[in-house]
């Protein structure tokens, strides 16, 4: 057990040359240096969204840009309709209900994506909603959900288009712009192959314009105080300045790859992971399987946490458990950011290993087999 | 010009092994090896806080602390007494403004410290406050606080003290239990010689009480969900894991040394920075110093930016300008956090040079000297 590999939905591995950016000695912020850094980032973050809008980067985790796409768009009292499918689906309902606004649920078996007539006839029934909150990743149950057709349904409406994106941008593909999405939220330790510590909300126009509107009490996640800042590429309060260095670095890595080719890249090692499983004689547990982060069943009678303890311990390779309900009945393998085609490859070698020492039935090396003929895109 | 010297009040310099450190792979944060690590800058925190209650830690700017301290505390149409002499003195009260609170505020002369004869005249006359907000260093006019003198008006009283020491820990003295302060709201990137993106309160057992019983909304800052998650050595959204392993290491290397000896350094430090400018015949902003941070007036029919323009450009010292009215008028050393007695002789030589250019008359060599005589403890 030399190398270590996190397979974990973040945070990702930090590739070297992005940790040796951040670890430079710090520069000041207030400085026409890190302005331009910062503007680099910013334009960069444009290009992975697939936004000609606003992207505004807060110093906190993706849960606080959460909280700032509901705090900015929403008054007291307000209607908002929220998909809940797992855990954060169900976080952006809390934060909601924290600010007394009236949550209007569409909730989703975990491991399935919504069904488009559920959201069509919530619509019609709540054409007062401010806002519908969606989950293009749900983390916790590594379920994708089709975005663009939710922005065909709101197409028309006053209802803003919230996505949280934190664990999907750059694996699932996402359009902010062409699928009328007036928010979306994420995070930076996840597709974006960095620690935690930024999260971003881009912002269209119409959602600014709620923004000024709004009557929510804010102060640290302002859409208008950032905005007004940007003008003069700053920013309101002092940003998390080594994270930011890591980003613009983050972001060129991506877009001199191409997004699309990122997408594509993560794409194989998601089917590259279901395929090892399947011919592991394993089950996926999603319906709507994400290619950010895939959950797998653990086979009957067994604990997940069990295979995730060998892996870590004794084989050096970290997946994720299950959260909530799914605790000790899925194991999670991520393959969002910077994680490739070895970590994949020693991923599932570990996996094998660990299935023969729990006692799993299967055909040695099958699921090494399966997963290479994927990624050799056969 | 080799080496650049960072003498900002915020960010202020990060060593090489902490920078090291946090640059080593990342490892993911709900794991054991994660939780230890967690602990020990926690129980290292408080330390330093001289506090035996919980140290909440948040990822975000020392501002998200801020609000924190109220949204936590207060509930809608509360009254806070705001003590403002300055920026982030006049924030506390923006923060309580953008929350709908009754804000009384104590208006100080910029450069003075608060009188403590008005403040007990104000709390008399409120005894119906919630809380009373102070600020240990005002950054923006480099002044220290008598917050002990604070927290003996407030002592028998049911005002909650709040105090901002962003800039002021680890330089300008600070007993957080002995004091009688409730919230001690701090940042990474000034005494703690971390770059910004964490940010920490402090919370005595009636704050808690104070915050089961507030009725402000809060999500991401809520220090119930904190306290909660704390009680298994966890946090409730993903937090800046690689600041925080850095964090660890910093609050080591300051109680290895001893923060009273730290506070000491940096009291001379700040000292050198006043003889100095006294040296080159000008004059110290303000009437109540603080040690972390020094204030200097720029020689009439001279702007203190250009002084900073020079050292920075040409000679790598960085200096920060005056802010709101003072810009121009005067510039700020800073002397906390990672900044030692080579950087403040090179500050010194850098600030004797751009004033030679600039044509202000003084004896030349009189400020390294006036600094070296301080340093050298005569």
């Amino acid at each position: 057990m030399n190398k270590k590999y996190l397979m974990t939905p973040g945070p990702t591995p930090v590739p070297q040359d992005i940790r040796e950016e951040m670890a430079k000695p710090i520069i000041h912020h207030r400085t026409k240096e890190y302005q331009a850094i910062f503007k680099d980032a910013t334009e960069g973050l444009k290009k992975l969204f697939k936004t000609s809008g606003d992207v505004l980067t807060f110093t906190s985790s993706g849960t606080g840009a959460m909280e700032a796409s509901v705090v900015n768009l929403c008054s007291p009292g307000d209607k908002i309709i929220v998909i809940r499918g797992g855990k954060f689906g169900e976080r952006f309902g809390e934060i909601g209900k924290a600010y007394g606004l009236n949550v209007v649920p569409i909730d989703v078996e975990w491991g399935t994506a919504v069904k488009t007539e559920v959201v069509a006839d919530t619509v019609k029934k709540n054409p007062d909603a401010k806002a519908l909150y969606a989950t293009l990743c749900e983390t916790s149950t590594a379920t994708v959900t089709d975005i663009k057709a939710i922005g065909q349904i709101l197409k028309g409406t006053d209802i803003l288009l919230v996505v949280d994106v934190i664990s999907g941008l750059g694996a699932d593909e996402f359009q902010n712009d062409a699928w009328g999405v007036d928010v979306a939220v994420c995070g930076s330790q996840k597709g974006l192959m960095l620690p935690p510590g930024l999260a971003f909300c881009t912002v269209s126009e119409r959602a600014m314009k709620a923004a000024e509107a709004s009557k929510l009490p804010k102060f640290y996640f302002s859409f208008k105080k950032y905005k007004k800042s940007y003008m003069d590429t700053d920013t309101p309060f002092t940003s998390a300045i080594t994270l930011v260095i890591g980003l613009k670095k983050a972001v060129e890595v991506i877009n001199n790859k191409g997004v699309d080719n990122v997408i594509a890249d993560h794409r194989k090692l998601g089917r590259a992971a279901r395929e090892a499983a399947m011919a592991l004689g394993l089950s996926v547990y999603s319906k709507s399987p994400s290619d950010a982060v895939t959950g797998i069943n653990a086979p009957a009678g067994i604990n997940a946490d069990d295979i995730i303890k060998i892996c870590k311990s004794e084989l050096g390779v970290t997946f994720a458990g299950g959260q909530g309900d799914l605790k000790g009945k899925i194991f999670r393998i991520a393959h969002m950011g910077g994680i490739d085609e070895e970590h994949m490859g020693e991923a599932i070698k570990a996996l094998e290993q660990a299935l023969a020492k729990i006692g799993h039935k299967f055909t040695a090396g099958a699921g090494v087999a399966a997963a290479q003929k994927v990624l050799a895109g056969k």
